[in-house]
Formats: C-alpha cells, sequence, structure tokens
C-alpha cells in the first residue's frame, strides 16, 4: 500500500468536509469565525480524523459515512490546543509553525474560538447516519466522555497541577492516557461505529488504538528534547523548561525509545485478528513510530 | 397558582438531577469537579431549566422526562458565565455573591471547568428520552445551535467587539438576543420537545421564550443602573463602567423600562393559544418582569 498517498488523499478530504462543516469566515461575527478556521486550516496533519477514516475502513465502511465522526474529532483537538496554549495554561505562542490563536486574535477570542470548536463538534456529529448496532446516542457519548473531565480535561489538568512536581510513572501513564490515547481512541471507536463495526472489531481496534496513543505520546516527549523547533513546527524542550514530566524525564531516554516500540507492537498485535483489512492502520502505525516532528 | 411554591420545588429537582449529573467532587482529578460544582452550586436561580419544565408540562409532558434538557441548558448556562467572567473577557471578580471561579481556582482550571461542563451537557442530552416527532439529533441541533459561533458566543463577540463603541439600538438587539434570548428559548423548546409538543404548540412557545429573553434582558440592563452590588449578589454598574452598550444608554431609561413591559406583553399574547396549560409560564413572565434583582 501506498500510505504518502493515502494520507494525502485522506486529508483533502477531510479538509473539504471542514470546510463545508464550519460557517464561512464572513458570517457574523466575522471575528469568530476567522478564528475557528484559522487553528482548524493552521496544517495540522489530521491524524485523528484519518485514523477515524482508516478504523471505518478496516472494519468494513466508507470514507464517506465516517466524515461526520472524523470533522468532529478534528474540532475537539483543535479546540484543546487552542485552550492548551493559552498563558493561563502552557502559555504557548507558537503551534505547527504559525503563532497560536490568542497571539494572533487575542485571549477573548481564542478562549471563544475554542468553545465555538467544541460546541461545533457536536452539532456535526449529530449529523451522523444511525447504523443498526450504534444509536446516535452511542456517537455522543463516546465523544463527550474522551473529552470530558475524565479523559482529555482530566489530562490537561494533572498536567497542569503536575508541573514542576515529582512525577511518577504511574502519573505520567494517567496523564498521556488522558491527554492523548482517550481522543485518538474515541477517534478510532467512532470511525468503527460508522461503518457498524461488530463488538469484537470494536474491542480490538480499542486495544490498538489505546496503544497507539500513549506510543505516540511517548515520541512525541522524546522529539520535544531530540529535535529543534522549527523542525516540529512549534517550541522545542519545552517540556523541560516548564519542567514537566515527560517519558525521558521520568524514565531515562533508552527506555522511553523501549517504551515507544513495546506500545507499538501491542497495537499491531490487536490488529492481527482483523487481517488484510487493517493493512492501513498497521502502515500508520509504522509510519507513526518512525516519524520525526 | 402558587409560583413561589412552584419555583422553589423545581428548583429542588433540578439541583437533585444535577447532583446525580456531575460526576462526585471527589473523583479523580478532583480539582475539576470541585470547580464544575462550585459555579453550578453556587445558588443560580434555575430560570433556564425551570423554563424548560415548565414549557414541558405546558404541551403536556412531564418534568421527569424534560430533566436531561433542563440540566443540559444549565450546564451551558454555567459554562458561559464561568468563561464570560474571566480576566480576558468581562473580567468579573463577583457572581451571585461569591467570588468567581478564576478568583477560587485560578484561570486555567475556571477555563477547563467550563470546558467540561459544556461537555458535559452534551454528555447529559444523549440520555434524553426519544420520542415520536423529535429524534435524538434535533435535540442536539437545538442546544449546540443556541450555544454556537451563530448565537451564544456570537452574542459574547459582539459584546467584547462593542465596547467603548458607540452601538446602534439594532446592534445592541442582536447581542441580547444572542447572549440571552437564544439559550432562553432552546430551554423552552427542549422542553417542549421532550414532551412531543406539536408543531403549532412549538411554535408558540418559541414566541413566547424570544420575547420573554429579550425582556429579562432588557430588565437586567435596567437593574444593572439602579440596584446596588448588595442587592444583585454581582458588581452593579459594571456595564456603565465598561462603557458597555445596554438598553438604558442607548434607548434611556423611560423608553427601556418601556420596551421590557411591551416585550413580556408579546411574550403572554403568544402563549394565549396554549391556555390553561401554560399559567405557570405566564406566572413566570409576570414574575420576571417584576424582579428586582
Amino acid at each position: 500500500m501506498n500510505l504518502p498517498r493515502y494520507l494525502h488523499e485522506r486529508q483533502a478530504l477531510v479538509n473539504v468536509a471542514l470546510e463545508a462543516a464550519l460557517p464561512p469566515a464572513r458570517t457574523k461575527p466575522a471575528t469568530i469565525h476567522k478564528a475557528m478556521r484559522y487553528s482548524i486550516f493552521a496544517g495540522g496533519k489530521r491524524l485523528r480524523p484519518i485514523l477515524c477514516i482508516a478504523a471505518a475502513e478496516a472494519a468494513g465502511g466508507s470514507a464517506r459515512k465516517s466524515l461526520e465522526c472524523a470533522c468532529a474529532v478534528e474540532c475537539i483537538h483543535t479546540y484543546s490546543l487552542i485552550h492548551d496554549d493559552l498563558p493561563c495554561m502552557d502559555d504557548d505562542d507558537f503551534r505547527r509553525g504559525k503563532p497560536t490563536s490568542h497571539k494572533v486574535f487575542g485571549e477573548g477570542i481564542a478562549v471563544l474560538a475554542g468553545d465555538a470548536l467544541l460546541t461545533q463538534a457536536f452539532s456535526i456529529l449529530a449529523g451522523v447516519a444511525p447504523v443498526k448496532r450504534y444509536p446516535l446516542s452511542s456517537f455522543i457519548t463516546e465523544l463527550a466522555t474522551a473529552s470530558g473531565s475524565l479523559r482529555l480535561i482530566a489530562g490537561q489538568v494533572a498536567d497542569l497541577e503536575g508541573e514542576g512536581k515529582k512525577t511518577s510513572a504511574a502519573q505520567l501513564q494517567f496523564i498521556h492516557e488522558c491527554k492523548t490515547a482517550a481522543l485518538l481512541t474515541a477517534s478510532v471507536r467512532l470511525g468503527a461505529m460508522s461503518a457498524n463495526a461488530s463488538p469484537a472489531e470494536l474491542e480490538n481496534l480499542t486495544t490498538f488504538a489505546r496503544a497507539l496513543g500513549l506510543a505516540f505520546q511517548v515520541i512525541d516527549d522524546i522529539l520535544d528534547v531530540t529535535q529543534t523547533s522549527e523542525k516540529l513546527g512549534k517550541s522545542a524542550g519545552k517540556d523541560v523548561a516548564a519542567q514537566k514530566a515527560t517519558y525521558p524525564s521520568v524514565l531515562g531516554m533508552a527506555k522511553a525509545q523501549k517504551e515507544a516500540a513495546r506500545l507499538t507492537e501491542l497495537a499491531l498485535s490487536a490488529l492481527q485478528p482483523l487481517g488484510k483489512s487493517a493493512a492501513t492502520l498497521e502502515a500508520m502505525a509504522h509510519h507513526l513510530l518512525a516519524r520525526e516532528s
């Protein structure tokens, strides 16, 4: 399979769907719609929506029917980045090589743009086509749980509260499971649900996504230490400067790299029962382990 | 009908439902759940949820079946207050006579508590019992639209951008329709929908709610000028200090008072076709026009 081509094509599909799912930039009040679009179209890799689509395809469904789920998870991801970058949170000036929302629009509008994207996610998800095994309520509950106070937001809280304190490996895993793995897992699950996945398929894809999500975050932590800001498109060395607990700082670099490889293997083995239909997800997992930015 | 008793009973019902709908305060990470509960249980009048319940009852439904909708709108209302009070927005230190969320928990947690309540609103709404005329998607769309970038958030953006500038009566109406009337209208509509209201009932209740919502905001503007902080339980004279456009400042006090009365009459006349079943909503409208805090 040609992964770069697949990623490129699915990225384009997601971009077209997001373009249609958000109010035009000139819609009154224009500021908020410009701000929503600025962050949504800031050059993100669309990892979560593409995982969502690939999971739908792995479960025998279509990209088209998973697009509401794909766009909804990208809106959640983008809102969480806007709020995490605020001065009262991680205080980041750059994201994906561009000034962050509050640097461009001011803090008030950045808070509201995040709120608007969070709200829009559920508006988009309400349009998902119902399938036999999964009513609309299960889609809404899946996304709300993954992005709520017990998962995505819990991770940001634990992250904020852990700054400058000694963090155990268990606490670090809790933060990363919440901040990264929860939404990646919901992305995969929502895609599979849109394809009316069997309970067994959904379970295997869930195991895959959790392990991949953690592996992804371990690699993120490693890259923050080993790469330059230019290459990352965001401020490198930021975690160290903020005395944030990371896998390299808690486990040491060698163990962190081993852990990333172990988690990726775990993810790959969960795909085995799905056979050839999971080839794309398998290729994506290999690709994410090898990434350098 | 005994309105004070009705309000008291429905308030208690909403409080019990909200208590059950939010994670316990000790749930990890405790900070975010304490912050969510601090603002939800800060002594709000529960106007929106009670309107939701009363609309359900007016359309022949039950309080019990409208409770998901009632709790969801209160979560949205509370999140919007937390974010509006932030230093980068209206910068308010007191709300309902108590220190605002960011004064107690810090700005980062206040942003996240708002995010969490917004997310929780959709989680709660996903549990609404489906009715014949209105599928779950119509409930989600109703709430997401009223609280999204075209309505509730649009109002806050226009409000922020209008500070210190000359505002026309039309612009002021846009702000108040978005900031107040939109969520009040959604509260009433969601309640009516949970009761499987007929299209005619829903239309009349919508007209009622829009007019009531605007009247409510005009009165809020008037009270900011005429009442003390102590009586209001929040900083009085704040609008004037921030050079915010209000009905008294744009129309003059006499015209503002006349407008409040006119809108209340409009609201009441929309209830006529509903007959005796709308007696509670009628009493609430009278009560809101006469309020002093």
